[in-house]
């Protein structure tokens, strides 16, 4: 392999409870400010996304109690959940993660939040992380 | 306030139990090099960073048993253990944390590893995320 297949920390994805609150806490404390809010129906959640750089800090709350979040704030409370590393063809690289024979959670590329394309990999074979290959 | 303090996401620190097989793990299958690795003695781990873009990924493991990494995979298990912000100046930033009535680990700022100088801030007023301010 000749190049890195992750182009950038693309977010920190963080669950809280208070999604309000939360997003006060990175304004006040850090002078962090809210580039794009979205309600994703299909995951349950809704997010708020405050720029760090070329990145973004991934604020998530649950919008209903079968959500995958509220069962992890329930099992687990606040905190960070995942990570999205950008990348420039996400079909490409979850193949390869399939190809060195790690565990999915999306077979096939999906639309994601603010028009992305993206794929989740396991954290069962990934050291425990939750890791988004995330297509801008 | 008119500038965001966090200038880039310094690292994502994931706890594992096998360093070398968590490097493997990320070059074999997205082409991530180390960079830098590094024992901090005082922390009892061992870290591996490799780079994203301007960030890293930040592999670590305990040294000994007593570390606080060590305690964190007994309770919780491999994973997503912090994230580490870039700032400008640690101390002003620690100060403005402190300012905003939230919790700190580390009063004053301390060495940390690749000759940084970075404070902890706590995760109990953070929304559940140890927060790493990293000053290089």
């Amino acid at each position: 392999m000749t190049a890195p297949l992750l182009t950038e920390i693309d977010h920190v994805a963080i669950a809280v409870n208070d999604l309000e609150a939360a997003i006060d806490y990175y304004r006040t404390t850090y002078g962090c400010e809210v580039e794009h809010r979205e309600v994703v129906e299909s995951d349950g959640v809704e997010e708020a996304l405050l720029k760090v750089a070329d990145s973004y800090v991934q604020l998530l709350t649950p919008t209903r109690d079968d959500s995958p979040v509220a069962k992890y704030l329930a099992n687990k409370g606040e905190g960070l959940h995942h990570v999205g590393y950008r990348v420039d063809d996400c079909a490409k690289v979850l193949e390869q993660v399939k190809a060195t024979g790690h565990r999915v959670i999306d077979e096939h590329p999906r639309p994601g939040s603010r028009g992305t394309t993206v794929a989740f990999v396991h954290p069962k074979t990934s050291f425990g992380t939750l890791i988004e290959l995330v297509q801008e």
